[in-house]
Order: C-alpha cells, then sequence, then structure tokens
C-alpha cells in the first residue's frame, strides 16, 4: 500500500514536470514511512542536462536533510535510474531503488539512454543496494504517452 | 601541448577545491581549442553528493552555451569519471574524454567507488565518446596524496 502511496507521488511530480513542459520522469526520496522529497526531471526548465528526476531530488533530499548519506532512504523513479542516476544513488547510499517503466521505454520514447540495467550496474559495481522494477509499470508507461500526446515534446 | 594545457587546468582546479576543504577532483570543458570552464568537486561545500567535478563542469558549460547539447566538446578530468559522471558526459554529448588518475586510484584514496571502468560503460552502453585514459596520470595521483596529507580529508 505504502509503495502505492510513493510511486503515486513520483507519479504526480512526472505529471507536474510534463504539465511545465518538461521530459515524463519524477522521483520521490522516502524515509522511515515519510516522503523527504519529490522532484520531477527539470533538464529544460533548468538547462541542465544532469536534472534528471532522481539527481533533483537527491539533491533536494541532501539539502533539506542537511547531509550527503541517505542511508535508510527508497527512492521511487517512474523509470529504472539511468547509469547516472543509479550512480548518484549508489553515491547517496540510498538503500533501495524502486521503479516503474523500464530504460527501454524511455528508448521507445525517444530518449538516448546507456542502456545498461540497473541489475547490470548493480552486479559489475558490486553494490549493496536493493532494487524492485516494474512496480506499477503501466502507470508509469502512461507518462510516456502523455507526453508524446502533447505534441511539444523534446526528448534528448 | 594543449591536451597538457587542458589537463593543467583541470589539476589547477582540483587544487583549489583541495585548499577550499574540498575533495581532490578537477574537471575543464573544452570547445574549439578554448576552455569553456573549470570545475572543482562541490560535494561537501554544497552538501550535494552529486557535485562531482565533471558534473559541475557540465552544469557551468550547459549554462555557459546555454544549451544541453556539449557535442564538440572535450573534457579533461584529474580522475577516471565515475559512471555517474561518465553518464553525464554521455547524456550531453560530450565527444571526448581524456582523463589522468584511474577510479581505482580513488578508492586506494578511500572513495567508495563503483568500480565501473569507462571503457566497460562505454562497451556496455555502445556510446561512441572517445576515451584517453592515464594522461598525465603521476602528476593527478599527486592530488590524492596532497589531499591525504592535509589531515582533514573526509572521501565518502
Amino acid at each position: 500500500m505504502d509503495d502505492e502511496k510513493f510511486m503515486a507521488a513520483a507519479i504526480d511530480a512526472a505529471t507536474e514536470g510534463v504539465e511545465a513542459g518538461q521530459t515524463p520522469f519524477g522521483a520521490c526520496i522516502v524515509r522511515d514511512g515519510e516522503i523527504i522529497t519529490a522532484a520531477h526531471n527539470a533538464v529544460w526548465s533548468d538547462t541542465d542536462i544532469t536534472a534528471h528526476a532522481e539527481v533533483q531530488a537527491i539533491r533536494a533530499a541532501c539539502r533539506k536533510l542537511n547531509t550527503i548519506d541517505l542511508t535508510g532512504c527508497v527512492i521511487y523513479s517512474t523509470c529504472e535510474p539511468c547509469p547516472m542516476c543509479f550512480a548518484a544513488c549508489h553515491w547517496a547510499k540510498i538503500s533501495k531503488i524502486v521503479f516503474g517503466a523500464r530504460i527501454a521505454d524511455a528508448e521507445k520514447a525517444g530518449f538516448s539512454e546507456l542502456a545498461i540495467s540497473n541489475e547490470q550496474m548493480k552486479t559489475l559495481g558490486r553494490s549493496g543496494v536493493k532494487i524492485a522494477g516494474d512496480f506499477l509499470r503501466n502507470e508509469c508507461i502512461k507518462l510516456f504517452e502523455t507526453w508524446v500526446g502533447r505534441g511539444d515534446n523534446r526528448p534528448y
């Protein structure tokens, strides 16, 4: 139940982003059952190619908690974190990643992904992070469809 | 010769960072033989675990050039970009990565790296980025030694 609530917060953030002309990605960081922060991708609005939803959420959580150590936090992401975002989770010591759509779904929507899965990154990097994928995947894929349907979508 | 000049700018940025209590990483982004930006790691000063030197340099270059597309740019980094920074270079469409020390050198200095090399990332992600490693490696390794010698070094 709680997982659904937290992923819903990530989806809501992504939806806000899409409505503001951003790409359809959202993330939410939770600790001890409480939402610390939710953020959407801001690459276009900030002219910052690193401003993915997960990076934005991690930055905001660091600021809010005044620490670079997010041990015990879970990140809910509407899409499987790209290798940049996976590695950002690693550096932040995030304990668990829960994601909806897959990197392949983002590729289908036009994004030029480095197609390395979170499981591959975890195995190669010997990371201890827990990963739960395909959670509310269909709901998360819908974000791409809504975004493409707007006609002003700009992948990168 | 130019490569040496640009790596020297990255080393200078790292040195400034170390003197300011930051970790010993610097990066410099160059286009058409001109330095666009040089930056050092700012994880501690910004309480932002994503503020690696390469990410800082990419953000600054995006702002300065008012674009998220850094095609044609070369990044000089005192240390092999971690997977987060490698993927950030990919998203930014940086054409070439030149690095000094290796991820293994950063690990030796105490950083909890995801030990996935740039060559591995490139192969797995089918990236077209050019990579030149071990450039002025000894000079770049010295940055770690200077940093460790200060006694106030905080890896993460």
